[in-house]
């Protein structure tokens, strides 16, 4: 990494004069508002993966979780926040992928008619999934100015509210859910790894996981092919990113400042993983741990499976000096079966 | 179902005078040597599928269980059931698939060898899982007289302790765990429904089942191309079963006495599934419920997707009013994910 990392005396994340992000006690209302509509998900561990990284893995399986994501954390608590008055009109989001599922789905538990603005290019399987929870596909040109056109214009011609998919203080609380979740399950971990994209799910991993365990290491995993967010805490700055062919499809947005804002403070670096790694720890995930997860999720394993990986992260020897605890958060397993990266033999 | 359904009034196992199986006490007594050392596996519920099949669903994820499948339960409790003296000379079994890894797996934690005997023509995978937990593989012809020879050979010249695949007290009561944790956490099942092949586990779930819930219903699910204890069942003698190719490879097994006596007396029913309906459900489980199960697991799922499949049942109405609740026990997730049987588009 070329940038320092986040010192361990950082102080609690409700203390930071600055804050503008939601509060510990926004996260927990969060999860007392979700709670009862989603799964709480299951916190798997194995022996090989621990052999094959040196650490003690403990995986959260977001990947089971309603709607196939973490998504539908955020999507439930913004769109349960809003009123009666407020989703009268419906709801109207743009997202490529698993977004557009979660807001489909928990429109339809608030009994309320959802837009979702997806590009012309989108999967058809994404599209899909959207359709089966009752939603209304938007097509659009593949840019993501005709995107936020699109949606713009659906909402004023319908009134219905915009939720974004992670320019969002109730999406960045309910996605935090999930390593508050971790945290309680297994409340001693070092490190805790996630993927970035838009950064929605890191940086309420960061809130959560900061409140929870201070000293706790906190890092990104973001494919080399859309690395905005490496560059991003380089820098010092908001990079941008046009567009991205990665396989990990739902790691092509770019972040914003209202999570970058949040990474820079509380992440200890970011991962960057090619493609070749994603695919085979994508592989070895399914046939060694049975659980279907997407290139987004492999991607927190890949770091972990390289020849010094464990090391690389420079977590600090523990008291009990056991091996490192490590909470891998897989984001969620939506894949087309009849397109699989895995070739024959 | 073309013979009498058990009638709910069946007396607890633990009574019937000619009991010539593992007892409560044994199946408790295993439950607490292997729990130290497997999984205690997560039970995934998920609406789409409630949906489908018009029942509650609860899955039992044994698929997610440490080398792959429920095998390593009574591979663990047979193995550690026996002597320093007993194990000296190391471990020997005839399995062309689960129960060998198992075999393998639970010797090396018990720092004993173990020899598997798989016919030649076993998959490539199901080989390299036994040599992967240091396994000895001592290859002869794909019959089942070959299988039996060769183990009695390696036997005869090594002192090896045999481990019988099920027909096995040791094995049945490690078996029946599953469906003791299944009850544990959902205690007011209407059925469980779970694969058979040579009766391991569903003699052994109808041991807990019958324990800890004496009126519940209890279901085989079983290939039409193997339909040996459909037969035995229908014709109240054990049935011979040649060979099979059905694509549920883990269940071409025939019945034994000692499982077939269990089922005779428990079972509520066999329902036959075809080859077709194997495959679809295990893609509707991979695609929905995001989890990796081989056909030998979907097969239990697919009963429930048919059309008046859960009416077939023949439940009695719940004292509540609401939807029956029903346990599945998804077995392993052991498959070849260069040969996925799963069409383009």
């Amino acid at each position: 990494m070329g940038y320092p990392q986040t010192s361990p005396e950082v102080p609690r994340i409700d203390a930071a004069p600055e804050a503008t992000h939601p509060t510990w006690q926004e996260i927990a209302e969060a999860h007392a508002r979700i709670a009862p509509r989603i799964h709480r998900t299951p916190v798997l561990t194995s022996q090989m993966m621990d052999r094959l990284s040196g650490a003690r893995l403990f995986f959260k399986c977001e990947n089971l979780q309603r709607s196939g994501s973490f998504k539908i954390r955020g999507a439930t608590n913004a769109i349960f926040s809003l009123s009666d008055e407020d989703v009268r009109q419906g709801i109207v989001t743009q997202s490529s992928g698993n977004h557009g599922a979660a807001v489909a789905c928990a429109a339809a538990w608030r009994g309320a008619k959802a837009w979702i603005v997806m590009p012309k290019n989108a999967p058809n399987v994404k599209r899909e999934a959207v359709e089966a929870y009752g939603g209304i596909v938007a097509l659009c040109e593949p840019t993501m100015s005709a995107r936020k056109e699109t949606a713009a214009k659906i909402q004023a011609e319908t009134g219905a509210a915009l939720v974004h998919p992670y320019d969002d203080d109730r999406i960045i609380a309910g996605q935090a859910t999930a390593a508050k979740e971790l945290l309680e399950d297994i409340p001693d971990l070092d490190a805790i790894l996630a993927p970035v994209s838009g950064g929605g799910l890191l940086s309420g991993t960061c809130l959560s996981a900061r409140n929870m365990r201070p000293n706790i290491m906190l890092f990104g995993c973001e494919p080399a092919k859309a690395n905005d967010a490496y560059l991003s805490m380089q820098t010092g700055e908001l990079q941008p990113l046009d567009s991205s062919d990665t396989i990990a499809d739902g790691l092509r947005a770019p972040l914003a400042p209202r999570t970058f804002a949040i990474l820079r403070r509380e992440l200890s670096g970011v991962l960057l993983v090619s493609e070749e790694e994603i695919v085979a720890a994508m592989r070895l995930l399914w046939e060694r741990m049975k659980i279907v997860v997407e290139p987004s999720s492999s991607i927190v394993m890949a770091p972990l499976l390289r020849k010094g990986g464990l090391d690389s992260l420079q977590l600090p020897a523990r008291a009990d000096g056991i091996a490192p605890k490590i909470g891998v958060i897989l984001s969620g397993g939506n894949v087309d079966l009849s397109a699989l990266p895995f070739g024959k033999g």
